[in-house]
């Protein structure tokens, strides 16, 4: 037998050599995955020429990140986050038609337990920020309103935390709630201006956007999850466009069509009709849902 | 400002945006390296497409392979080694010039205070195995002989486990020993034949060498390390030819010249000087020092 017959390692072979011992693997997704996580990473390992040191603390990095994670914090997530990979998943997983809105990513602070409000409701149980009032139209491609459409909205105060991370501190479900449309497909709701704020950055991730010179901020923005039969739910942000943060979102979860406008509104009778105190934010924004393609 | 000049994440630009983000890097190898990890990552996931299942099957993936790792256990560098990449490294960093021996990863279970012996001691303390009888020389690649070179080894016993790994029920530094050269550059030692043994294979790269359809195993080999002044240091094995694994070491780490010749020796004469009872093995094998760059 020769010795490339053998199957022994080399520099050069080196990605043949792993995935060919993959010939019996139990699915073809995973040997398929597998043999691209082989080539892309040999490939990067020749590129870069690590250092022994520099491989022993890139495994460092990496046990600590997995290390940190606990029910509550998921700093791979975080990892994936801020070098773009959970943008670009959630990219080719909602490649959407013309004219359909846009998605990006979920993050961490969904509830699933909401509470389901009627129209119009103010989110903001503690009467702490600046008042904003939201509305606008879901509407299928050909612009027609679908009505019993469900939003489910989620935001941070106007000090930039949630409610799930200020327990105590905020009421439960505050600034959260679940909305239906009517035949008309409108959707109004009252709420506080959100602000920016930092994703975790006490961990490894945090070391890593130091060490890059980056900051660990998001622009001011809401989620949304909206779903309606017949049509893909869309999981998605609005942005404040005049954030600080608004061109350089740790996350990267800014998209050109997210942008909302947020206009300031200093009109007493229109705040009287709101039961707003003085003058408020409103930004108005539709949402347009692609058909279910199943 | 236009859409691009901001910067917003697109499937299309997305690693220049992400890499763009570090213009102002603490360190200029950081930012190379990051530049390279963030591609190829990125081209991985765009011929993946991954589901965001898959996505997050892999988060826990490598989230719980953090969390094996302990002070006794790496499961990174267990990762890195079955996917050739400490390999790699290890290649990458140990280019040797024509005629040198050629290196391989060093693994886990080192010591770094295993005790000098004289040349010719028996390092098994526990007279169990077949005897093995190890010789050769230690040349620069003139092969001219080098005294005074260091040769640190270490080996697991016949049932292919190391002292370390089974504490109480072997001797403290069994199977393990630093000789010193003379001036003929000659060693000899006094061991037993090793066998092949699994890597840890009860966490998650475990679960993944069983999915992909490899086994655990590595060929029976004998560690070294080789230092002489004014010649780098030859961090490396000899294999069994004869292994049933040899040509599939779960970590890559055969390379054609580190196979020595493992031969059974049936000489009653030769056994008595050697103060072994019966037929025994022997394995002669000569390394090669490459001269120090520095
Ligand atoms: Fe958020
Ligand atoms: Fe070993």
């Amino acid at each position: 037998m020769e010795a490339h017959e053998k199957g022994f390692f080399t520099e050069e072979n080196s990605v043949e050599v792993v995935t060919g011992r993959n010939r019996n693997a139990k699915s073809e997704r995973l040997k398929a995955v597998m043999e691209v996580i082989t080539r892309k990473l040999h490939e990067a390992v020749k590129e870069i020429e690590p250092t022994q040191d520099e491989w022993f603390e890139a495994i460092l990095f990496l046990t600590r990140t997995g290390q940190l994670s606990t029910e509550w914090r998921q700093e791979f997530i975080l990892l994936s986050d801020v070098l773009g990979v959970s943008m670009l998943v959630d990219a080719i997983n909602n490649r959407k038609p013309s004219g359909a809105s846009e998605s990006t990513v979920l993050g961490p602070f969904h509830l699933a337990d909401a509470p389901e409000l009627p129209m119009g409701a103010n989110i903001c149980l503690d009467q702490k920020g600046e008042d904003m009032f939201i509305h606008g139209r879901i509407l299928d491609t050909e612009g027609k309103p679908i009505a019993g459409a469900v939003l489910d909205v989620w935001q941070a105060n106007d000090e930039g935390f949630y409610d799930v991370q200020q327990k105590g501190l905020q009421p439960d479900f505050n600034l959260r709630g679940v909305f239906r449309t009517d035949a008309d497909g409108r959707y109004w709701f009252r709420a506080v201006k959100p602000k920016f704020y930092p994703i975790p950055d006490d961990g490894t991730v945090g070391k890593l956007l130091h060490a890059l010179g980056r900051h660990p901020y998001r622009p001011a923005h809401l989620h949304y999850i909206l779903k309606a039969d017949g049509f893909e739910t869309l999981t998605t942000h609005i942005f404040d466009p005049d954030d600080p943060y608004i061109n350089s979102d740790a996350v990267f979860g800014v998209k050109e069509s997210l942008l909302a406008e947020f206009k300031s509104i200093d009109d007493p009778a229109r705040a009287k009709g709101l039961e707003f105190a003085g003058p408020f934010w409103e930004v108005e924004h539709d949402f347009v849902l692609a058909r279910d393609q199943g």
